[in-house]
């Protein structure tokens, strides 16, 4: 449990004026949960039947078994799969979204563009489709139907998403466990159905269940999304901007956007800037729309829209009084916030079908009405600026620099600048001299159970300081991107030396005219997906397999479902994956040992769970370490 | 909580066994978990997300709130909405291998036949294809293509499954209310993702959703099932055999099939049949296969095997020290079966992949090999016999005559011998002039909270009373057979008059030489789609909307997530469906109300809970009698 609530000073401040304006936050609904049950933390209360609920005794002293005679290692077993593929779910839902997007985007249905001709034809030939087809309408359908097919496929044959991207010499050890997926939604409904009453009783047989929820989501949910979203709206170049609170300002209109899907944030942006006028005419100076959670990243990285703040702050942007309109679509949007947005003259709207909140607007968004649904929005958002209590007004005076937009092609491109042949050359030289000592993604949530970001940023300054390059993504990359380590003067603070100077050349080179920053911000959660493709690239240039790379995974402060699938796919990629607050799995010592060490064999990943910043840190060095010297690397 | 736990004379006698052989059973592992979490009970803990797990008050003294701000009717709905989605999953799994069953048999790459060429012409006309087709398996494979189209349905448009099978006012109801499936999988994984933190916080558009998956239930899993079943293994037509564990022979080799999928117990079936031989040159007078839930209803109606035991008494059938070999395939297969198998010479087999437990023997069964699992497990069966020892065996002596097989053709069958051009006239008649009452549909499991069976034989005995026809599935037919209620004795016995005199006619029209049974046994849990198929020929045959016939739907004694999902396909059919076991909602007055009452106006039916039979059967006829009000009947 935490001793302070956030390191975030603008989140700290407007703490206190919650308290002043009698708002209850997050973590007043956390103080109020506690003690939570140890049952539920452990991992060993079943609710699938009703005959439930069961529990067993941890101290061995009450049940130990439930009704149907399960164990306390397949009820964790259970409930871990049911949240991985939640997590799954997620992910694939909103790629099931982006296809359709470009779906209807090619055949001239809805006002989308497709603005990455380029991403279009590389996945193109990716799959093997004839990559030059003129048309490009014509081959984004091609892709699509490609898509429709993995999504749809009922032959007992993987995906092909999977078998097209994922280093060769992982496919095998997939398909030697009988882990590649068939379709995604097929292999998420069997999860389901494994974990019902009367089903499966064998924990191994149920982790590996787990690890092809991994595959769905690394292949099915992220990376098709991240694919789709690049042809429709751009593959991220470096952009500049600022991040935290401090970026909204009192005297333009302030539309937060929150949620994770780009499809409505992009319009909004879009309309924010073509309805300028009409915010000038009601007296504002324009309209500042900034971003919460990953639909803040996606627009961060392909406009340049500036973070408001991550996860567990969502409810204090609106506690500034001069957030004029946030606007949802999915996921991790606090139930709470209509509830905060009626103390203040905020207008919360609510826009997709799955996440309607009594007390806010509800403005439906489709494909199809896209634009006038973002008009709407945005008008609301003018006029409720026009209702702002200048009285209520606090916003933080703090903002920090941001360099951000690192896809793996604008990484590329880079380094490109270095070897134009070669562009992975100048950054593996870099890794087999030391210079860099590996690679660290640092990825998920925040989570109210640790204080607000501390995690995040003291293991990240301990790996930039041993010269760990960092990568990072989600609501781990605002909160890096908060503490100054996603600018060019993190560098000079925080990298070790040999870090910082492969940083300076890198940026000098790309014409920055400053180092890179020591942590690259590659996007939101989906753009996970980003960080699999380096790995990738990284294991297919030097021809070993990725579990062999020294690199590895953390989400520090990992609260949603999604952090759970999400690290399980990198755990299947062969990456030791760091754990920052322990999931429900400590009921079950086989589970936990599996998870931890007993599948590594066989996988060649691991989770590793350290709940201290700078000795999670230590421990992922070290296992870089060992990677570095299992290839020869001093 | 139960006084007694079994009203089952045989599970009675080996409860006294289990005791004395030192075997615990479900119901001291019940009794091991009392007292129950509460607020599990009551539905108000999630934890779908890692900040938890939350819990609200109950009493209004503690926390209103999860940590994220959601309320305890958003647990209690979104909670729901996984448990029905998992009910879902099951029967679309289920399904989904009973299609590629046919898709392979069809294109001759297994060994199963095709057997009931008229059922397939009449799905294929149902479907809209050329049903006059010559070719028998051209024609399977179009119903195939038409299956998977459904099933991986990209498109917004619903499956075409229920819009071809739904009554027609039933399909506009739930255009109506948004919630026709698009596909099966693509819906449950929105369930999912719905429920994941940080989505949909209003309980009324949660609700919707499980009414969807109620239909996604309804036709994509059960309905698709049967129908694929019923082409492969044949439509039942009435058979007469027995029914308790009496049926197990202490001189035969004795081998019980558990779990709910046809396409391996109709192979054990055959192979039992050709291997006697075998059985005999070991000592044995042949083999006897007996059934347990679901897999036991499916060779029973189509093969007349004798049906063992429900849900329940799964172990006892161990515990007698005469099953040689139990086999097992899915669902509701309790882990604890492999420790008591130990205990005794019985051999337990798992074949499936998604059902291991540890201790028990894996013969992996597939489409492609299931000839030789199964001779290899009535091999394992044959050996087994030779190890069982006398003096642990005691086989109580309780067996009851049973006729079953009542698929939706039979009934027809057998009401065309009073008029051929209409055949539901006769029945439609006796209910319009109040010979029979109404319909009542008892279907679902035993739940070890309440005293097993007592609920169905209770209230159902009070049904027959009043004259009200009973229709019945899965282990509440189990229960039913076991108790009389479904030979001709039972009609004689328990009936009122006026149903009787229609069961006699129209068993003398049938030829059968006695009465129809007052419990008339439609199949296993899946065939509740017959029972939707019989309510939607009603409603056709009257030209009125299904919600407004004198039927009515009970799980008297519900304890798996399937029996709400198949709930809820009822309560979607317009039709008042009663559970006898509290689901976990109570902790949302809202959620509650809304099943219960609120959302009738909109969809037609309703949950209606009562603990009690007989005032649950007051209550269903209640029901009936304004249903009947309505219609202008006296």
């Amino acid at each position: 449990m935490y001793d302070v609530r956030t390191i975030d000073l603008a989140a700290q401040e407007l703490l206190k004026k919650a308290a002043t304006d009698e708002i209850e936050t997050v973590w007043d609904r956390f103080d109020a949960q506690q003690p939570q049950c140890g049952f539920g933390t452990l991992g060993v209360c079943c609710r699938h039947c009703i005959q439930g609920p069961c529990r067993i005794d941890p101290f061995g002293q009450g049940p130990s078994k439930g009704i149907c005679g399960v164990t306390a290692d397949v009820i964790v077993a259970r409930n871990l799969l049911r949240q991985v593929a939640a997590g799954s779910a997620s992910h694939v839902d909103h790629a099931h979204d982006a296809v359709e997007a470009l779906d209807l985007a090619a055949q001239g249905k809805i006002d989308y563009p497709i603005t990455d001709e380029g991403k279009l034809r590389a996945i193109a030939a990716g799959l093997g489709l004839d990559s030059n087809m003129e048309d490009v309408n014509a081959l984004a359908l091609e892709v699509v139907q490609a898509a429709y097919k993995d999504m749809g496929n009922m032959s007992r044959k993987p995906m092909n998403w999977v078998v097209a991207h994922a280093p060769k010499e992982r496919v095998e050890v997939w398909e030697k466990l009988g882990i590649l997926p068939r379709n995604p939604d097929r292999e998420i409904r069997e999860a389901l159905y494994q974990t019902t009453m009367g089903m499966d009783a064998d924990p191994l047989n149920i982790l590996l269940a787990i690890a092809k929820q991994g595959l769905v989501d690394g292949y099915a949910g992220l990376k098709l999304t991240t694919d789709m979203q690049d042809i429709l709206f751009g593959t991220p170049a470096p952009v500049v901007t600022e991040s935290n609170l401090g970026v909204l300002k009192e005297d333009y209109v302030n539309l937060v956007v929150h949620g994770h899907v780009p499809l409505l944030s992009e319009k909004i942006v879009q309309w924010a800037r073509k309805l300028s006028p009409e915010a000038e005419a009601v007296g504002a100076k324009g309209i500042q729309v900034a971003g919460i959670c990953c639909s803040g990243n996606e627009v961060l990285m392909r406009q340049g829209v500036p973070l408001a703040t991550n996860y567990l702050a969502q409810e204090l942007a609106i506690v500034t009084g001069a957030v004029d309109t946030m606007v949802v679509d999915v996921q991790c949007i606090m139930p709470s916030l209509s509830k905060i947005a009626s103390c203040y003259h905020t207008e919360l709207i609510t826009t997709m079908p799955v996440v309607k909140i009594p007390g806010a607007t509800h403005i439906p968004f489709s494909l199809e009405n896209a634009d006038e649904s973002a008009q709407e929005i945005v008008r609301k958002a003018i006029k409720a600026f026009t209702k702002r209590d200048p009285k209520k007004v606090h916003i933080p005076n703090y903002r920090t620099t941001i360099m951000a937009g690192f896809s793996v092609e604008a990484i590329s491109g880079a380094l490109a600048k270095l070897d134009a042949e070669q562009p992975l050359k100048p950054l593996v030289d870099n890794i087999a001299n030391g210079n860099i000592l590996g690679v660290v993604a640092t990825v998920g949530c925040n989570n109210v159970k640790v204080t607000q970001d501390q995690f995040h940023v003291e293991m990240v300054k301990e790996l930039v300081k041993n010269n760990v390059l960092v990568v990072a993504t989600g609501c781990s990359a605002h909160a890096l991107a908060k503490a100054g380590l996603m600018n060019s003067e993190g560098t000079e603070e925080y990298a070790g030396e040999t870090l910082k100077g492969v940083l300076k050349a890198i940026g000098e080179a790309a014409g920055l005219k400053a180092p890179l920053p020591p942590v690259l911000h590659m996007g939101s959660c989906v753009d996970n997906s980003r960080i699999g493709d380096l790995v990738t690239a990284l294991a297919n240039y030097l021809g070993v397999d990725s579990a062999a790379l020294p690199v590895a995974a953390s989400a520090p402060e990992p609260q949603h479902e999604k952090a759970l699938s999400i690290g399980t796919w990198a755990v299947t990629m062969g990456i030791t994956t760091h754990l920052g607050v322990v999931p429900p799995v400590l009921g079950s010592k086989e589970v936990t040992e599996l998870l931890t060490n007993g599948l590594t064999e066989v996988i060649g990943g691991k989770f590793y769970v350290e709940t201290e910043p700078i000795k999670a840190a230590q421990g992922l060095i070290e296992d870089i370490k060992e990677k570095r010297k299992k290839l020869g690397l001093k």
